[in-house]
């Protein structure tokens, strides 16, 4: 037995190797790659996916997989040896139903279509993608279809990267979201803005990257681990769990952009290199899902990197860079700057209370298309009336509207927007938590230490890669399921205290 | 006979993105990569490899060559088709006459005697690498046993780097090199060396990759299809046809190390753009051999590079930029500096006059080595006698004398250094030739033009890449077969006017 669960562990790392080294062939386009690779690398990091699939999918992996069986059974389910054949077991299966031809297909439509789309959007052209989105819902429905038997036709398309999670139950968890939500957000931009005119001087980008790459050093990340470069999408990317990078975007008049997307990617990050080094190289060396990946960059980003604690330490350390800049703005007003929050059109521009309404619009979109209960043709239309519905305003044109995000015209429609949500929920569950374990918690966010927070993280989340799904995590790190009350607790007193909020 | 060509070539492109790929592993590690990825990349890297190996080595490629052999007959020798298939048929014969396990094990043993010679040079300790350079040894022989038959036992691992050269032929080219070269060599460093103290102030860095970058650009280097990063160890990589990068080495107080070492690999980039974008992702997208490619670098860096048209022209250039540190020293004393003899213990410090006796030296102890005529544990000692009777000074030490150079402390001995000095042979035959088509090439250098040269070598070089073995394309470049004359005489004129030559 031994001989053969070490024989499926080098298969799996040979996945691995591939799938990495096609991470590294993505890291490096969007880095440092001359203009003139481009046409080979598309091939490249096709030869490399379409490679670890074929090692991934063999049938010998199937055979060691039933042939340990028996071992699995033998363990206990927390032990590295279950979970690995437990995990690769469920990946295995779902992987073996998607025909590899089918898979090359869906790439072929969906780089025309991105290709489409990079021309339509600016274009204003919503007629121009038409086709191209309904063959790609077309093709969704029939991903869903390798997996007969779900509840839900979007099931299959969310268990990928929130397994462990239904569509019936993130639709109640999202109703149950907007309902406390919607009075809030209408609440807050009833009243005036905050002014965040201090965020849009001239901010040296040199400075900005020191600053916020302090910050992540001290939130623990490490560079001996990881390194940080620009791109014009910012990403959290892994070669192995000695090697997590992070990618941020600046812009020199406006600060948040460097600032919050290095907390961003390093909340990613702190994840990634948390795990277990055992865990190296299998499918347990990753987070165990969109929603709780993203609970850790929105934990990091927002929960501390907005807090009044945190800039309690560091408002000072900024000034002093930026004398001129923010000299005479006092931490109060550069709080509320950072924390303004407003009726806007774009999601990934939307504040922490908006955000949410943003992405939920998207989820009930992609069921309500994947069900037949939304043509492609009524798309815009329906975006402008649920827009008004949520925001109170209507997007003058589609190309703020229902052509901004990327995700359908790239990728298959369905599973793709919920993590972002379920992140500022979980992010929120996790820190409360922390805190009840550890009451130091926010005094020692005041004094630039993050010690306890990160420890308390790494010990109950990250070291577990993938061993847990996302519902047994939750469970085990927080002793309840996933629930919303401690992010509208959250909310109502961050947002309670910078804003009237009625009720 | 078409769908057979086009499957043989899917296969190819598969074995190049996997080739690629791996060279992006390499590349990304001297560059980028955090010290904590070493141990995985490793692991990525020989996986990738040996996927590589395992994929060209396939026995569908070898069916497919075969029945492709009647359609290789019906093409003319020149055509892409017959030349893809030659040269992938030489290739996939040696390929599979080594077998995996053999090349998994000599990987193990040269990643072991590195680690330990990366602590015996310092430490000067040849006792250390001792019992790994014998082992080394005879893996060599081992290697060049799977292919019996071999008039020296040198023969088959030269073949791979230099394909067409035998080791009697090389003995003899550098045997008469020799002769011409030690007197010269020695005429030159019996008189008082030039004084090149004005390279050794102080450059800021920035502005000599300025410089250098633009010379490089002004050669006719891409930066469309390329780019230069800074390593320790200067090298040329390629990912695909459209991005061919290079790195250099840079030191403040040193003006000389960016400056040339990006000429330098800047001459093999442009061997590497020239090619015909036809051959893309085969076998034959390469340069043909290692004696060809160090041409073009030396070709690039040393006659155009330290010729003093060329510094007639960027001197003054050059000056502007370094002001302080250039201003008072003349264009004279400046081309005198960059062009010192002198006799030196290491060879990549080395000038161009006595680099081939470093070069040669080793050349001769490999094939001793490789005979039996020269026993490891004798090979300091006659480091040291041969050094002294080629440079008339004795290394005072192993660390600067038989442990300098990484080769033989990391891969097989054999092949490794005759490319050094072949080029710089080639390099004058190739320059003499282009310069007998084109009489202006010279003033063009003088007023910073490199188009006629340029043109020439991408038109009878570059275009090629592997279509035609190094023997061919030096015939159909030059008209003649390899020839040290053009090299003699480029030695003879230019150091015969810096230097009393005697004779």
């Amino acid at each position: 037995m031994e001989s053969k669960f070490q024989a499926l562990k080098s298969r799996l790392m040979e996945v691995d190797d591939l799938s990495s080294a096609a991470g590294l062939l993505y890291w490096d386009q969007s880095t440092y790659m001359p203009p003139g690779g481009a046409a080979a690398r598309a091939r490249q990091t096709a030869t490399l996916t379409r490679l670890a699939h074929e090692k991934f999918t063999d049938p010998g992996v199937g055979k060691l997989l039933d042939e340990l069986g028996p071992y699995e059974e033998s363990l206990p389910y927390d032990s590295d040896e279950a979970s690995l054949l437990r995990v690769t077991r469920r990946k295995y299966e779902r992987a073996i139903k998607i025909p590899l031809e089918f898979t090359a297909e869906v790439a072929n439509h969906t780089s025309e279509s991105y290709q489409v789309w990079t021309e339509a959007r600016p274009a204003n052209d919503f007629a121009r993608v038409r086709p191209y989105l309904e063959k790609t819902l077309d093709y969704s429905r029939q991903a869903a279809n390798f997996f007969p038997g779900y509840e839900h036709i979007a099931d299959p398309l969310i268990e990928p990267r929130d397994y462990g999670m239904k569509a019936a139950d993130i639709s109640r968890i999202f109703a149950n979201l907007r309902e406390e939500l919607v009075p809030i957000a209408r609440a807050i931009t009833a009243q005036p803005p905050a002014d965040d005119a201090c965020l849009f001087k001239n901010f040296p980008e040199a400075k900005q990257f020191e600053f916020s790459m302090d910050v992540a050093q001290r939130f623990g990340y490490e560079l001996q681990r990881g390194r940080r470069d620009q791109t014009h999408h910012p990403f959290m990317t892994k070669f192995s769990l000695g090697d997590v990078r992070i990618t941020t975007r600046s812009r020199e008049n406006k600060l948040s952009d460097a600032l919050f997307t290095t907390l961003h990617e390093t909340g990613h990050a702190l994840y990634e290199q948390g795990i277990r080094m055992e865990l190296e190289g299998t499918p347990l060396a990753r987070g165990t899902s969109s929603g709780v990946h993203e609970s850790q960059s929105r934990l990091w980003e927002n929960i501390v990197g907005r807090s009044r604690g945190f800039w309690h330490c560091f408002y000072p350390r900024l000034q002093s860079i930026f004398p001129m800049q923010l000299g005479d703005v006092s931490l109060d007003e550069f709080y509320r700057a950072i924390n303004k929050v407003e009726r806007s059109l774009i999601r990934t521009d939307a504040d922490e209370v908006t955000y949410n309404l943003h992405v939920m619009l998207r989820f009930d979109f992609e069921l309500a298309m994947l069900e037949g209960n939304l043509e492609i043709c009524n798309l815009p239309d329906a975006w402008r009336e649920r827009f008004e519905a949520d925001f109170g305003i209507v997007p003058p044109d589609d190309k703020d509207g229902v052509l901004q995000d990327v995700h359908w015209y790239f990728s298959l429609i369905g599973g793709g927007f919920q993590g972002y949500t379920l992140g500022n929920i979980l992010g929120s569950q996790f820190f409360a938590a922390a805190l009840a374990a550890h009451s130091e918690i926010p005094a020692e966010i005041e004094s630039g230490e993050f010690g306890s927070l990160h420890t308390w993280l790494k010990e109950n989340l990250y070291q577990h890669g993938s061993k847990y799904t996302a519902p047994e995590i939750i469970e085990r790190a927080t002793g309840t399921s996933l629930s919303i009350e401690p992010y509208i607790a959250y909310l109502r007193t961050k947002y309670g205290e910078l804003y009237e909020l009625g009720d």
